[in-house]
């Protein structure tokens, strides 16, 4: 399906403040820029790299005052994400080096103070994606997805305790729980077509059965209509915009919308 | 300033056939990105990866019977291209790793056989940004710009013989030349505003002074308002489409556009 | 000076086990590997491949039962490290790319919760390398190096809630503390000369005045004789060891040693 | 098997001359470094960087007068290269992104003139393995391998004319066959066990059957015992030194030694 998204932010700073920001997706494996579009209001310099995830990073100071950056994007993606019901575990040891590391812990999921905790979760769930389905099932069956319970510091622990939280942060339990069992999974931001109420999106890929799979414990079911914005461990490290002033950047205003064309 | 660049291509595939193109820049130190399409007419499934050189390069099968791929960008880039008439030659000890591997021989600019030549063109002009200036006017002032003389075979040294050349041709001549004095140089294909007639274009960029300036030997003078498509040993990396079907895909039609907007 | 640093590891698997090993440093900018082994006993099959901070990592399965893995290394290295008492501050907007991302928050290095007491710390030491420095001596002289304090889970908040911790916790309370400031820091593995009792060691850096420089909480003095094993954001990127079996692969031994020659 | 190899340079510089060496060997897929040393007489500060190739390169430079460059390495390596007779042609949709670039022309690998030769001699051999297998003992029966025929500047093109020339010539010709058919190939220098006379060796590989296989055309049989220095188009690509002075360094001396142990 053809879909397409815009985001619009309005920024104050109260000094010169430098920016990250990752808001243009690459064409890749499942989904293809048709058109893109990326402006700043006012104009100022701007420069793109690439980070080790493989993300388009965007570096620029946010000159004082105020500044607007819209971005618009429309892709060819898949409307239904591929499931595989039963596609077995990969072995670590027939895992690509580059997947190695989303075996590790890191900042938001602690996965080395979670062991126990996946292992009751999946029950007798065979092996590999109906693993990690039973994580997905578990997470939306009984965490309540609650705006105002958790914060940027909160982690895949925090949310547990707190059996709330938001895209986010279901994000990270099933991260976490992923890990915790030696199967890889890394965050994702996008777009996801048919949100309500429309926003920047986070969800989780797991790698089993030889390759990365789309899971979202934010839905009741398997969904596609999703635009990758950016891959990491975890939050830290695909912030959509991460600032660097003497004082935080102010977000006014954001607006996203989502639609098919 | 900003330019609106549009390249259309018709080609006929005999069979299906896999095509590697090179026509979406990415936005870098001295380049924005603000709106990029990409459009395939049928549409077929495509994919996108980076090359060594850091070109975003397509991936697709065109299939049996006729494509239209149209690329379109507007984009912010300078209206003057950077000089500076007394860059030093950087010593090779203090060039980055990476850019060592411009000061070797390549398939198009054959460096090693051309050592002596270089010395009699540069004359007395100072090491570094003079020394690739005075290349860039001896090629202009002495060779002719004409078309039908090269072929796609055709290298530095043929050119040198023949005496005339396309743009491809005098970039590759002033790359080996430079590399045979131990400056690197790189090719660039790209769009030239106000070129005439419009094409995709080709030019070259020498390292001096400590970072790359860009020259283009089929211009009287230093010229800005240029796209960079993709960066190059020699004209073999950096094709805008390598076709590798069973038969060659046949170009019908191809236009070029470039306007400030 | 020149360092021959030897590990010597006895490890039993209970069942056959997929490890990931970081033994073996890389020459760079400071150390040069003059010779350079890596034996196995029970020979097995090994592959190497570079992970996404830089780092050989060294992929076998350790097969039931025991394994010695025996690494030797003379280096090249620097006698002193080098000391910049009045380094500034890197700006952000100054930094190269691939450094950015060491300002983030990360498993063992949780800044996003570290913001106030960093500044309580340096006090009004100058910025750049002075307030490093303090951040070092503070934590030499309020934190205590003992074992048994802190775990594989401990993060640089558990460290300086206890008051004391081993070479690791103390690395990365000063990592933690140097990003709630603005300035990248990361996690170092590898080897000291001279260190009581020996032992595989930890330590940091800092991204000050344009370059890394070596800061060592452990130490009262700055110190050279260092051997890089492995970069990284925190520990989790850099342990010696990771294995992946269904039982955790026992350590029975391990030894190692640093002398001159 | 395990084997040593040796190689001890001795060289003079009339200045101070900036010199890349490719003489450190890496573990991979099929070799593994059981011992390495890596010494230079005077020392001289060397740093180690990646190239675009994945090959370790080592930058230093020699001070005017004599040096003395002494490389050793005790590695894991396969006596049987894998041979797989009936390995079928890979087509170019399924190659992975970063084998494509060695499907294109080189300096010394001009394919894009060699297009009709490579079909007469492969005549109805099997696509894939069989064909390469068979260009391999065209060259080795329609080549004489006699030193003195080529120099630096030679091409394959030229070694077929010549109908002579040594290793690096015979690779070369079986490179710009296989290309010329669409099948990817690369350079490959390192040592071979058993070489008569012994020296630095250049062999070449191509991707067949999803994956690299080894091919020596100066040898009459397939035949393991290699360690592998480097990787590229073609030499070009992996000088095991190049230099980079007012005047070109001496080699004086050189000895490579390969023995079982």
């Amino acid at each position: 399906m053809k879909l397409k998204a815009t985001c619009t932010l309005s920024v104050t700073a109260a000094s010169d403040c430098p920016l990250v920001a990752m808001l243009r997706p690459r064409s890749g494996q499942s989904q293809w820029i048709i058109s893109d579009r990326y402006d700043l209001e006012p104009w100022v310099p701007v420069t793109e790299f690439v980070d080790s995830y493989g993300n388009l990073c965007q570096r620029l100071i946010v000159p004082q005052g105020r500044m607007r950056i819209a971005v618009e994007v429309t892709m060819k993606v898949p409307a239904q994400i591929e499931v595989a019901t039963y596609a077995p575990r990969t072995l670590v040891t027939d895992m690509p080096a580059d997947v190695l590391h989303y075996l590790l812990q890191s900042r938001y999921c602690p996965s080395d103070k979670m062991q126990s905790q996946a292992w009751d979760i999946v029950g007798n769930a065979l092996p590999g994606y109906p693993q990690v389905a039973k994580i997905c099932s578990w997470i939306h069956d009984n965490l309540h997805y609650r705006y105002g319970v958790s914060s940027s510091t909160t982690d895949a622990l925090d949310t547990l305790e707190h059996g709330a939280g938001v895209c986010r942060d279901f994000a990270h339990v099933g991260i976490t729980l992923c890990r915790s069992m030696q199967i890889p999974a890394r965050m994702v931001v996008g777009y996801l077509h048919g949100l309500q109420p429309m926003d920047l999106h986070a969800w989780f890929e797991a790698f089993v059965g030889g390759r990365w799979y789309t899971f979202d414990a934010t839905q009741a079911e398997p969904r596609g209509g999703r635009i990758v914005l950016a891959y990491g461990h975890d939050a830290a490290d695909v912030a959509f915009i991460s600032d660097y002033g003497m004082q935080p950047l102010r977000i006014d205003d954001m607006f996203v919308d989502v639609v098919a064309v």
